[in-house]
């Protein structure tokens, strides 16, 4: 492990849940484990006027419920470089504190990271730039969702952009962070057996499955006005799917693999008003039981007797390009499912012909499962022979790439690893704004086609397997496969 | 696991080595497993004058040997099955005996099996042509060596042909028995990932090794009369090179694999005095440590001054039709190695273009190795990244189809698998007359090269990997990777 050159970090909404659970969590687990310089400094930067002993004490807290079994000595040294400023993003106050805060007699590294709600973007922005806070040595970082469409992505990104260029600009994704995910890259372009087969005269279907137990808990507003196909599809489901079908990749440089994911997102099939009701599926939870607990429908978790908001979709696209023709690509999200998982489903055609029919064995068609949630692991199901001595009778048989097998050790935090490269500069893991709008770009048809065709969601108990169609839309692997 | 039809197994050679640590064995445990009717009968036949009674004597204490937990009422049961004859094979005493012993009131299905010298199968067969025992429900089993060349192999096939049918006749050789080796039909069949990679453009090498600790063990005379090249890769190792090669199956049928693997046979180029000194490599042990023992050399194991019978060779085959134009099939054999090990290695091609020099780690080409001994394991090489915050660092990772952590259980011995298919009437793994014959066509002139050439096997020490020689003939699969 490597450490990385200090820098200061200013997480705009410091005191909020992604500041808390997550980046400080992440933050503290490099510290302690020695890739964070001592002299690297963070910033907590909220509208709250606290003193920044009492930010400490409420980052302490977090930290200790976050991470148990932090070592205390660590975590003192982790939160004496934990600064706060109290600042209003819009009126103004706070900001030339800030500014005098991040002047290093020496010019180092700056990284604001933006985890507040998106409307502030244009705004922190804006008084970055007016502070001269977005010199060369300074980066941003902002989260989805930019932008509800395409033109809202667009002014989003215009606006960081009037104050960072591009290669200052580290979109996160947080899924690309995961230790599968670039593992797909790893055995795609790490082995010559799979690419000669990535394409579709090998490939039946591609499924991508984020399934969550877990309704909209507390964020109704947003999600009611946003819907899982702009909350889920739009960023995380795309992008996996950019990684599973671009090309061979020239090199691993930033603006090699991003060019690739960005020909996929151009090159998807349209679906609009004259196909949508053919190539997705929206559903709606009711109430139901999940985990052997009583919970209510979406319209009782967001208050409101009525929503045509889906919190289930599925998706059947298609990658209009020689290698994808005709292959589909099944998109699948929602919440409330019977079963929280994560995954990418790659399966092979069936062998053109079977010398073991009469075996009474049936050979199953490979598949390589690449599971983010709730474990990290991949798996190529092979087909084998059985032991015994009558016949050649088959049996499919997982090969297990699985990390903690391989390796030893717990999985790796996906923003453990995207922080440090956000310090070290490096923007292959992050989206470019071309990707963001081309992504936006195929998702607003669908949006249009469902509010045009006054199709409503179908609905599904919470905690089954999504509406009843699900199976049949999906084929063969369905949530239940998963 | 089904029950056989009832049959009559005649072992020819019944108080040798064979009969007594392989055969009687397997029936044994095949017997105990519910696979041998309790009707059927097994009839040891030898020159040695005995009652049957002393017969059983014998075989029990074999079983008890070779079998160390039977259960002793099954052994009692078994026992009670066997039955013995004298017989000298030459001047015809013990045949009418036989004969009548085998006349069975419901014809039954009849197996001899010709444990015995080679020497004696064409006055076996003529007896028992005599005797009218070679009659549509009588099969018989040979052991190899089928000859020492084309012609004596013609003749003792022809001998066998003129009592028994292609169809009756059963050429056993044990490794196409073993799990692994039919494991590897069902990888390339059962699977749709390997075959289109299976062919020139994406496999580099493939090396077949099958490398002894032993010596010559009291079998001097035979072996120095022999040489490695003879003993082993005329069968066992190109029926090996025969599987990996062959075109893919329309059916399990015999007739269907054993046309496919005579095509491999018929298509190898040739090796003979203009190629041999390029293409082949010999050895010879001299002492040396084995299993920490000193050993004698291999010219004091046969009582000689000189001899110039290879104990090691190397040979690098290839197919020449357009599946495997210009892939190098090694084929490597050996005694008084350092590691006992028999093992097919499939070398894939390295990506044709890595993306990951920059992390320092290089990319190793995928391997499928399947082991056959000592311990039967299918292992597929597969780069996988490994677990960390900094790069896409690479590790080659083994997937794992081992039988016993797949399915629990003791590898199953070729021989019970052998000698049921006997008693089914299934020739799938059994040579073909024409195969063993294509073969000795192919060996054949690389004997005669080695004569002509007075080329004299290279020493080298017992206990280590072969001559010098052979790491830079193997390439970068020698032994020390085995």
């Amino acid at each position: 492990m490597t450490q990385v050159e200090p820098f200061d970090l200013i997480i705009f909404g410091g005191t909020g849940d992604l500041a808390m659970r997550k980046l400080l969590p992440a933050l503290y687990r490099r510290f302690s484990a020695g890739q964070l310089p001592s002299d690297s400094r963070i910033f907590g930067v909220a509208r709250d006027a606290q003193s920044a002993d009492a930010y400490r004490n409420t980052v302490e807290k977090a930290l200790m419920h976050a991470v148990p079994d932090a070592d205390r000595d660590a975590l003192l040294r982790f939160l004496a470089q934990l600064g706060y400023q109290t600042l209003d993003v819009q009126t103004g106050t706070g900001w030339p504190e800030l500014a005098s805060a991040c002047t290093a007699s020496v010019p180092r590294r700056r990284v604001f990271y933006l985890a507040t709600s998106p409307k502030l973007y244009a705004d922190i922005c804006a008084r970055l730039q007016q502070h001269r806070l977005n010199g060369a040595h300074s980066r941003v970082v902002v989260e989805k969702p930019i932008g509800h469409d395409l033109a809202s992505a667009r002014a989003i990104n215009a606006a960081i952009g009037s104050a960072f260029s591009e290669d200052q600009t580290f979109r996160i994704d947080h899924y690309l962070g995961k230790e599968t995910v670039q593992n797909l890259m790893v055995l795609r372009f790490g082995n010559a057996l799979f690419e000669p087969l990535w394409n579709a005269g090998h490939i039946e279907r591609v499924q991508i499955t984020v399934a969550e137990t877990i309704g909209v808990e507390g964020r109704g507003a947003y999600y009611d006005a946003t819907g899982a196909l702009r909350d889920m599809v739009q960023n995380h489901l795309l992008q996996l799917l950019c990684l599973v079908a671009m090309e061979p990749l020239s090199s691993l440089q930033a603006d090699a693999v991003r060019t690739e994911k960005l020909k996929v997102l151009r090159a998807l099939k349209p679906i609009d008003a004259g196909n949508a009701a053919r190539l997705t599926l929206r559903g709606q939870y009711r109430a139901g039981v999940s985990a052997a607990v009583a919970v209510p429908s979406y319209l009782q978790d967001v208050g409101k007797s009525a929503s045509t908001t889906e919190t289930f979709v599925a998706l059947r696209a298609e990658v209009g390009n020689w290698r994808w023709a005709g292959v589909p690509f099944y998109l699948c999200t929602g919440k409330r499912l019977a079963q929280r998982v994560s995954e990418i489903i790659v399966s092979f055609r069936p062998v053109p012909h079977s010398i073991f029919s009469d075996t009474g064995t049936p050979v199953m068609p490979n598949q390589l499962v690449l599971r983010l949630q709730p474990d990290e692991s991949v798996k190529l199901w092979l087909m084998v022979k059985y032991p015994n001595l009558d016949d050649l009778r088959l049996r499919p048989v997982p090969l297990n790439m699985s990390f903690a097998e391989a390796f030893g050790g717990s999985p790796l935090d996906a923003y453990e690893r995207l922080i440090l490269d956000v310090a070290r500069g490096d923007l292959t893991l992050f989206m470019h704004r071309d990707e963001v709008e081309a992504a936006w770009q195929w998702i607003d048809p669908i949006v249009h086609a469902w509010a045009e065709t006054a199709d409503t969601p179908q609905p599904y108990a919470a905690g089954t397997l999504g509406p009843d169609a699900a199976a049949g839309f999906l084929g063969r692997e369905s949530l239940a496969a998963a």
